[in-house]
């Protein structure tokens, strides 16, 4: 099953909106075929990994990093597959949580007298398509909010100057999450100020699915010109429904989110994402639109740059957050993943707690 | 010389303000004696692994973290009893930067006509006494600050609490780093606010020196009844020349520092621990005389605990610095260190620029 993920991961960029799926068939130690869902209309992991052990696949055993589907959708269905080779068990680390599989896969094997076993590894295939659980469970992405900061907790001096805070080792690791992403959020107050292009820059030719560049513009502020509007990837612009159109935005795609607290409301923007496929999100904006992520329980996971540099407390805050009423209230994580990129540091944190205060926006 | 310096770690807590120094006599792979400094006044470690190994010292060889003494002090000088003993070679980390034995320790045993070599894990040496080595050659000593934050750089709610901010864990370390220096520094802000101990509680019956509590009190308010004025450790007071002495402190130790800056003169107050015999400082202080040490050039080292924890930007920041013109001045740091300690993160810096404006005060 370790092979089997280590070949799902493969497909880290390639696959949305569909979830990274690892297939290894094997007898004993012996490995006759392996496969990974490379991209989406294009055949499952377990076709793969069926077609290479050909014949040999008889009453072998194939590891599959999510239950295989029953129902015909872009690909014929893969538990047919698996009974016509005629495998002897099936090993599954996750069911699959779309509702036109959801153990209908399993149950078709077992009907057709294969052994199945669920649940290898179950953790490791949930991490690998958190943000596919996310949107099919939830009805919303995986929202993961990348933040770039000094040792004192500063992501740009007072006159907003930021470039760079963290290394090219940090900064080449986050076009990889970047990649892996279906969208990239953002807002129009990092585009007014930074004017990013917030595409992805891959070493070589390594293939991904260009992600959505989705923009938190409650007043539609994004100017002519921006990079954000260079037609290089998808983009879209979320805006408030009263919001005046300019001209120069009137051919772009955007989309009206109904009003809340002074912006758009985010829930109802997630959902909108989730709808249009998007499995994970990545935030890179400034700390108001962080702050308000994360207050409003949307924010699921933090990446946190830190660079071992100290800004003083002119320099701008990390995230705007209410005010706490005692310690007691603190914004709880917890950390997920620690290591060195470069000279930086990167941590990967989750929230365990929203303060109580917050705890209703949830 | 690794099993030296395991032996001389032993008096990390015990040997102020002499150096932590440890000593094995071998022969080949055979250890026939070790022994460490383990308090000032007491014998150094070459005696007691000499007395250990007794005539098998004859024609070994003697590895000591630091070089033997060549004069009398306290106690009789080390490179006598080397000579006396008759090893065959002496194998020194680091040379003794105190100018009465500067080399005269190693020419005395090499007139002998004993081998020695020097330099072997000299960096480890030179760490293990750091403050030691900065007290002589720079006649100040060795300044650790110690910084205690939220994932976001702050370091206490805007009315100032701060209970607790990093886990049990954490704060268990900070009494071995407590321990290990010679003096505890803080201010009388952070008497005020929160009232602390400053001493040493170490598990079990783990022996150290308890380090003397230097409060920077430029216009002596630390109130009466405050815990630093307890007398379980011993206590200084270091005030502005013209402050106005009141009642309560009128038999406390203090001594007048000349103003710099609308404090006292930090520069000078570090001189006049150095003159002391303080080694190491650990401060623990607020914003304002963590940030003055560091844009003074006088913090050598940040101890910097984070934990997993948010308390958004209403929330104290972590030092109060000069606002920055540019990304080019930044403060920068090197890491040296990095790990775990409980839910929390511990990181040792050390400053590796100053920003220009601040390059004079230096």
């Amino acid at each position: 099953m370790a092979h089997a993920l280590r070949l799902a991961e493969k497909g880290l960029y390639g696959t949305q909106p569909n979830p990274r799926v690892g297939c290894v068939v094997a007898r004993g130690d012996t490995v006759l075929g392996t496969g990974w869902h490379q991209r989406a209309g294009e055949p499952h992991a377990e076709v793969f990994a069926l077609r290479e052990a050909g014949e040999a696949a008889r009453g072998a055993t194939a590891y599959v990093t999510l239950e295989p589907c029953a129902h015909h959708g872009r690909t014929p269905p893969c538990a047919d597959a698996l009974i016509a080779a005629g495998v002897g068990r099936v090993v599954v680390a996750h069911e699959d949580p779309f509702d036109k599989v959801a153990g209908a896969g399993i149950e078709k094997l077992r009907a057709a007298g294969i052994g199945v076993q669920v649940g290898l590894m179950r953790d490791a295939a949930h991490e690998l398509n958190i943000g596919f659980f996310s949107r099919i469970q939830r009805g919303r992405p995986w929202v993961r909010v990348k933040l770039a900061m000094s040792l004192d907790g500063r992501t740009a001096l007072a006159d907003g100057s930021s470039k760079w805070i963290t290394g090219e080792g940090a900064r080449a690791d986050v076009q990889r999450w970047r990649a892996r992403a279906s969208a990239i959020l953002s807002a129009s107050g990092t585009v007014l100020a930074d004017d990013p292009h917030l595409t992805v820059r891959l070493p070589g030719d390594e293939r991904f699915v260009p992600p959505l560049r989705a923009i938190v513009d409650t007043s539609l502020r994004t100017p002519a010109g921006a990079r954000v509007l260079d037609g290089t990837a998808p983009t879209v612009l979320l805006h408030a429904p009263d919001a005046r159109v300019p001209a120069h935005l009137a051919d772009m795609p955007r989309t009206a989110v109904r009003r809340a607290d002074g912006g758009i409301d985010l829930h109802a923007a997630l959902h909108w994402l989730a709808l249009q496929d998007v499995n994970e999100v990545h935030v890179e904006a400034g700390p108001a639109l962080c702050g308000a992520l994360l207050a409003a329980g949307l924010a699921d996971e933090l990446l946190v740059y830190i660079a071992p540099i100290l800004l003083g407390d002119r320099a701008r805050p990390m995230l705007h957050l209410p005010p706490l009423d005692d310690m007691a209230s603190r914004w709880k994580l917890q950390t997920v993943d620690r290591r060195q990129v470069g000279d930086d540091m990167r941590l990967q944190l989750r929230p365990t707690s929203v303060a109580p205060a917050q705890a209703g926006a949830q």
